[in-house]
């Protein structure tokens, strides 16, 4: 597997310096375990040490690097080196794509006949694509994925092994020590270039929709409830959960296992750290934490037994402050 | 699709006032978004102000909002509006079903002969119901469900995509160094009226078998460790686990995420907060909670670092105020 | 089903004293539920006074309970009785295996003409097997498993139903408020005699591959990210989650739910507690812990609003030690 350089500008754009047009990469490769068969980068000028050391064939730095990388070999200069360095692993990946990663429907996929699959999109090995679902163009279903009656999905999705999308919403009304099924009557829309990770699962709405505007990328084992609507070019990290009807914006971040409760609203451009669990709506953007501080066992033992007694800590010092005043 | 209004009140009781039998609504919807062809509801006496405002054809109401809902126009009068409008979305499923989702065994599935499968019971594409495993009168396995050996469920159970039933439990006994595998000899028993969401595990019993009494509800990605036994009516929310041989009672609900460690015993009626984890057993009903407040980042930082310095804080306290008590 | 006492000791050693070598037990099972028909162990001397009353047939019991063992009756004495009793279980499995266990490729699953598994492999119903992808000696893929391109498992590895071995890892690079796909170029490569529970996550490698060593235990529904690497032996219970480029060492633990973000390294033995996230690297064994306790929910509310506060309480703990020093 190779790529010659001037294929790369000639796709990607930038300026090739310091090598022939004709010279070949065989790999793509971090600065610090690239061969010198690798192409490599640099995107923070934090690893600059790690530049003048590398092994790499050809680096792709921004234009502020140029002078630091010709002095050590081949560079390609671009406005944005991580930008570049992610179209390049495209282009890499086009260039040695398989035939089986074609456009079609693998025959051991149980696509229901009223099922709309356009001709462009992919569905794989042990799909199930239900009643009335549409899968756009260019869309791929990876293997193992379940789309559930009339969800769709919008053009150029990736949608990765295992995950569901149309499962019944949880809800239920309680009678009498019991729980009565509220049957799920929505569906879920999926706009376009939405990327959806590993067994990641994302349930109908109960009345009306789910919806998941365009841009946005979901990672693994994440749970989108009933109703929830993700704002367009949003990211969530690994095992974050958003309950039912909360109502994201666009250009959010949600780090790992995060979670979100139910009937909120998040402004655009709202980040919330990892494992911090959103109680309330946000209307302001900025980033928002709530983690209990990790430490040895010993000390956190200490600490965890105080913490329930915090609020008593509080009054001793209020009458300590109520003393000396008094004093 | 639609639903003639006397069809519903002769289905459900209720009373029927301000609009013929014969009239027809063709959706159901929340007050707010309900069209002039929706059938909506009022459950919480808090949203008295939508209604006047909805546009809705009818409107489901307890016998206290008679009189406001017919200022407004046709109403159903129900004890539990809110458990009415549950029923009412089990109607329309009900008339709207599709001939696929009738009982029996999807040509894709993979079910061992010497599996019991109830004639009245449905096993969708792709699942696995693996030898000795028993599945109730009108049960579902909707799509891509594993039910391993020797494993049972109840009647009237729902089990969405991607659930795993009876993979081994997470037993090793440790030797210089190693884990050396525990054989998990026990199986899974689930009850009738249980609904399991998608990519939810349950996994086998280590000797004895794992146990989900009679209507308990299970969101998406929830892990049941082996031994774990759930008492009925018992509701569990997303992305929530319980760790192995725990016994929660009756009527609980564990929220969101929450975590229950093993060897534990919660008493029936015990409610768990969102990302709460239960490290000791519960013997008292109530609401029980440990989250860490969210805060803007800059303000968590602070409040974080001071976290763990408390218990160091409490001896300050304690020496000012022997000080003040000496002085 | 039955083992007799006599096939056991000879197959795993240890001591049977006052029983019939050609006596049979038809169960294993803890003391306190054993039937006379039963195996039973006695591992930890805590649960000693279990044994007097015990029904079981015979019991695994270490040197120093040999003789409260046998003053009620048969017994097996091994040096340590609970891996005697794992021992115990895996040749009751073995005895009661099934012809359906047996080596091979399961008709329903999907295995690319390019990939290489092992003849004395064993590939489950309703698998993936991509192009490339490697399945060593005497592996097992459970059911409805996928393993990507490229992907490579060692030898005597069990994998559970719904795992997803190489997904793309989440990498995006940031445009003008979009997501720029990083195309994951890495695969994964998982060592001999690994665990991995259902609906578990192993993305593949971004650039270089993802790393599982020899002896790795994962539970069920567990995130390994993109570039982990996870030392030998090394156990993660689960819901627990590991960021992208994260390397954990030999020897640890990582309890259930337990986060750890990216780019960190943890020694070998280090303990991570249930819920912890580790937001830092450790380089000193030991156990780490950070959760909120749980509490009534009534005196929760009060401790979390002081902990929003804590900060400034420590501000007017130094304004009083202050106020006493000048005083």
């Amino acid at each position: 597997m190779s790529l010659r350089l001037g294929a790369i500008v000639d796709a990607l754009g930038g300026a090739l310096e310091g090598a022939s047009r004709e010279a070949q990469v065989h790999a793509i490769a971090p600065l610090q375990t690239a061969g010198s068969d690798a192409l490599s980068f640099l995107s923070n000028p934090r690893y600059q040490s790690q530049l003048a050391a590398s092994q790499a064939a050809c680096v792709i730095v921004g234009p502020a690097m140029r002078e630091a990388a010709l002095a050590r070999g081949a560079c390609i200069v671009a406005a944005d080196p991580y930008v570049y360095f992610a179209r390049v692993t495209q282009l890499w990946a086009r260039e040695h794509r398989h035939e089986d990663d074609q456009a079609g429907i693998h025959p051991s996929a149980v696509v229901h006949a009223l099922a709309q699959v356009h001709p462009t999109a992919r569905i794989g090995p042990l799909c199930v694509v239900e009643r009335g679902a549409v899968i756009g163009a260019h869309t791929q279903l990876k293997s193992r994925v379940t789309v559930g009656e009339h969800c769709q999905l919008g053009e150029r999705c990736i949608v990765h092994p295992g995950v569901v999308i149309g499962a019944d919403g949880f809800g239920f009304a309680h009678e009498a020590g019991q729980w009565v099924k509220i049957e799920q009557l929505g569906a879920v829309r999926i706009g376009d270039d939405v990327e959806i990770g590993a067994n990641t699962c994302i349930d109908r709405g109960a009345l009306g929709d789910t919806v998941i505007e365009d841009g946005v990328k979901l990672d693994n084992l994440i749970q989108i409830a009933h109703n929830v609507h993700i704002g367009r070019h949003t990211a969530m990290a690994g095992c974050s959960a958003v309950a039912g009807s909360t109502k994201i914006g666009a250009h959010c971040t949600i780090a790992g296992a995060a979670s979100i409760i139910g009937h909120l609203e998040l402004a655009d451009n709202v980040h919330i750290s990892t494992n911090t669990v959103v109680t309330h709506s946000i209307s302001r953007p900025g980033q928002y934490t709530g983690v209990f501080p990790m430490d040895d066992n010993a000390r956190w033992e200490k600490n965890a037994a105080t913490l329930r007694q915090l609020h008593k800590l509080r009054e001793r010092i209020k009458a300590l402050e109520q003393t000396r005043k008094d004093g």
